[in-house]
């Protein structure tokens, strides 16, 4: 075992568990004597570069345990992704404070970070052991059956969308509201979690895994409007056309991009506003409605699966494992091994690094705007307990027989 | 006591307690004997008219208490405000199905309906007792310390923002969020309710108590960001100008207006998108997010005040006992007695239909842009127990020595 500190950092967009798994990564480190101290870097790899460290080592276990319970990245977050020259300054930085083990949480792009660190390391010769820690609500890591993080945000999406439902029913119209999921389809999907009676909504979702077209929404809304009075819809943001031109950035004026080159598609939402603007031209439909779940996604506080949190929890756990007892660098990935039951397994960075899955064909209905029971059975048990439950008063079996009206 | 049955029906816009209110009805008027049924009207007065009525007597103690725990309006709402053809038509079913008893549970626009229906069943000598049972989320009716749903929506709103902080923090910009309140501003103070350390957002609150100016709020956000390196803000859907027009109306293109003549505010993001453009343009800040909390306010599951929901409870009950034991139609409120305890008064209808109440002066800060300890105190008890809470890591005596920065 490399003698030496442990840092860890949190990259890319906070989850509502990302800290559990800063925390098991932390506490578990603790147990290794070879473990001198226990770092963690302000904003990711900015913060290495910059030298920002808090020593986690003088950290009460007790207050780690309230972080571990709090939403978004304890430590911060950064959207910067290492190029060679930027990895040689985490060298520098890394071999001046004697660090032996680093662990970086995060998703795609984060774990291409680590590749980079890992691969540079190994060509100058450090001594250092890397292993990425997967999170992300897109839930698109490869090599995964999900991701921490995911199923929380699943789970607020759920329940957004069960509410969104009874109250469309209450004053009835059309409902869309946009989620997020830049090229995975899996956070939208969740959506359908919700529905308990055939004519709860969403009555239709629309994924980045199939084709948008304006047209086929337009009758589709138009179907549904006739069928139930009423219309509840879920929208990915990453929706594109049949060339793979994204619907948002269609219409939005200006395109900021991110350092990665992704198209900034959440916090902004135009894409909402657009769609009920055309339901409402196009279809001739008073109510409608837009709007756009944003970053209560993914941050929401009291709104966690207590299956992500354990999950997450041990992510960071088996990391400090593998980077103890293993031979190589690698990601930690988790594998499902019963209903319900997971396990974890560390993955070649190289095979999850860059790489975007999506939801499989047999996830997605034929009509291309529903779920299936497989992705109900894949979802349910990944929420976790005391999910909220809708009921309703009983119309059919209890209507009284109209006395003016024949 | 009157003889007959008795009518229960929901307006306006729906809570996550209004269910409460119904089922309180329901129950408590089956311990009187006069009470021959319990009808609930579908869909408001609009149910009435269309001899849209469920024997809510069938239906089992067992899922009235179900439907109590679920948000958004179980019998279904509606917009229509009832004129005096509209009232005439309603008393021509409530005689042939022989209602005694009336019960319209909404905000102000309902109050107003139950006010009119209520003088037209004395102009024309029927024999029918009316009450007004309270629920906004918008917390505006007058002679009471608060009204139903709002205590839920305002929990949601200030966990919303607890999260949104500390994303904010983790990675740091500009975020806004717009929250809904037409004319009075508690549903976007109480963004500040999950604030702990001093530098946690928002830092600005922006109320429709106070005219809103382009260049003030330009300036307060440029302070923030300079001061903290990042700013959070929680915008009134309803800020006007000080010649009273509505930001948000300023920019929409097509105006759309409900029966009530009330300009939509809901459902459209262009306040949020316009405000956050303009930080962007204007201050040269990169990072720059904006969100529209919509409907979520009002209906998401499983985020609710335990206090509201008993409070919600409670008036139901206590609208059957004023009005089989009382003289007078009327509204009732809610009154503080204790920190924190509640009792109830009925107030005549006409005190209260149609007014509107807005945040005393006492509630908001001489900056006009934060709320005052006073407004903490009295809401912190309406968001009822287990509260979410955010802790940190311990920055400032953990941090790390830097070596090679100096």
């Amino acid at each position: 075992m490399l003698k030496g500190k442990l840092l860890v950092a949190q990259g890319g967009g906070p989850t509502a568990v990302i800290n559990q798994s800063m925390v098991g990564a932390v506490l578990e480190s603790r147990k290794f004597l070879n473990v001198e101290l226990v770092y963690g870097a302000l904003n990711g790899v900015r913060g290495i570069v910059d030298e920002n460290f808090l020593d986690l080592t003088r950290e009460t276990t007790h207050n780690l345990e309230m972080v571990a319970q709090t939403p978004s990245s304890a430590l911060g977050s950064t959207r910067d992704k290492p190029d060679l020259k930027y990895c040689q300054e985490i060298f520098k930085v890394l071999r001046a404070h004697g660090v032996a083990y680093f662990f970086y949480i995060g998703g795609n792009d984060s774990s291409d970070t680590v590749r980079i660190v890992s691969e540079e390391a190994q060509r100058e010769g450090y001594p250092l052991r890397t292993i990425h820690i997967p999170k992300t609500i897109d839930n698109d890591l490869v090599l995964n059956d999900h991701t921490p993080g995911f199923p929380s945000a699943a789970r607020f999406v759920a329940q957004a969308f069960t509410g969104a439902n009874l109250d469309n029913w209450a004053l009835p119209g059309v409902y869309l509201a946009v989620v997020m999921g830049r090229h995975a389809g899996f956070l939208t999907a969740a959506s359908a979690l919700g529905k308990k009676f055939p004519d709860d909504g969403p009555h239709l979702i629309y994924l980045p895994e199939r084709d948008f077209d304006v047209d086929r929404f337009l009758s589709d809304v138009k179907d549904t409007y006739e069928r139930f009075g009423r219309c509840v819809i879920a929208v990915s943001e990453g929706i594109h056309d049949s060339s793979g031109v994204p619907i948002a950035v269609k219409l939005a004026k200006v395109q900021e991009r991110d350092a990665h080159g992704n198209v900034q598609l959440s916090g902004t939402s135009s894409l909402a506003d657009l769609l009920t603007e055309t339901i409402r031209t196009k279809l001739n439909i008073k109510r409608v409605r837009g709007d756009t779940l944003g970053y209560l996604q993914r941050s929401f506080i009291g709104c966690v699966s207590d299956v992500d949190q354990r999950e997450a929890r041990e992510a960071g756990e088996k990391a400090v494992q593998y980077a103890m007892w293993g031979e190589n660098d690698g990601s930690v990935t988790i594998q499902r091994t019963g209903f319900y039951s997971v396990d974890y397994k560390l993955a070649p960075l190289a095979a999850v690094a860059g790489k975007t899955r999506t939801m499989p064909d047999e996830f997605i209905a034929s009509s291309g705007t529903d779920i299936t029971d497989a992705f109900r059975m894949y979802l349910r048990p990944l929420l976790g307990s005391r999910m909220p439950d809708a009921y309703r008063l009983r119309s059919e079996s209890n209507s009284v027989p109209k006395i003016l009206t024949k």
